[in-house]
């Protein structure tokens, strides 16, 4: 008897819709989720976000001032206003999604995130509100 | 009989020439060309610059003056001229190397990458002009 | 016969130390120990760092003012003092660690990292002294 489940890929897309120009949504639970759909016991979890002023990184979910913080500093390194030369108005939004990167790792143990105990995964937007997408890829190890 | 081709690894390295000290050169094309010999279908697919002044990013690459922005804003973040103690010169370009990072990881999707509509894949010099190479490995998922 | 070695799990923890508030070790051999055990000949190496204010990254091993250089350019881009909302008092490490980045991936070629010949992977912490974990995962290509 076919198994058609077996036959369709397995989910790997997560939408995330941003609430200001620049915002972090943790995004653990979800990434987890369908880490266990994909059936991969032990290996890495690759997380991407396929836009040019948004970006992915890990860092401590407990205290929201540390986000608070992470923005504010982005702010004064790379301002938003300033004499760019891309014309859309957003140049400051590539630039910190370049210095963020659009990836992130983890290692997956025990079909779970092998994540440290203060860390989430946040999906940052640097140029919203908008809905955005995230693509997740499991590969054993 | 012996399938010879099949014994030999899948080219891996790509050859790349920046034009002057800071540099980006789009690689999307050449680092699918190796995605598609790779023959895996579904996975990741690892960028990744074997050189400490030069590194890899994904952007925007429809507007040549995001790249302008962004060597500018890097520029004002790190000199090029200051009190740095390595004796060679290019303090600057080693510390905006590990800024951006030394690899970028792409899914791939029906052995294409999927990147965004507005993403290109970039290797990055900031002490050139030099030849450079980059490491493509395609890991199945 | 059974094998008993082969059936527990391949030891992928490394324990580091830093020695002062900010540090940089270079833990290349003990991950090409870890590669080399690993059995695995082609493929990806993962280092992930699972603290939030402490990351990796890649670069020169050949002259530590390279690490000095980078370390003082970041304290200041990211100052330790300032007006910080977060209250732990180490708001810089979460926002540096941040910028760097908590995991880095490396080619795998003949069971060996394929490292350039002058880059090292290097564990970085913020707001040490503190003895930490780095946690190795190497995926098949």
């Amino acid at each position: 008897m076919p198994c058609v489940a077996d036959e369709e890929p397995a989910p790997d897309l997560l939408t995330v819709r941003s609430r200001q120009r620049a915002d972090a949504l943790e995004i653990t639970e979800q990434v987890q989720r369908l880490v266990g759909r994909s059936r991969i016991g032990h290996g890495i979890c690759h997380v991407f976000v396929p836009h040019t002023t948004a970006g992915v990184f890990i860092n401590e979910n407990a205290d929201p001032d540390v986000l608070q913080d992470f923005f504010t500093s982005l702010d004064e390194l790379v301002p938003w206003v300033k004499a760019y030369r891309h014309a859309e108005g957003n140049a400051a939004a590539h630039i910190k999604a370049s210095l963020i990167g659009t990836s992130q790792q983890v290692p997956v143990r025990e079909s779970r995130l092998a994540l440290g105990r203060w860390q989430g995964i946040f999906f940052v937007e640097f140029d919203g509100p908008r809905e955005r997408q995230v693509r997740i890829t499991v590969v054993p190890g």
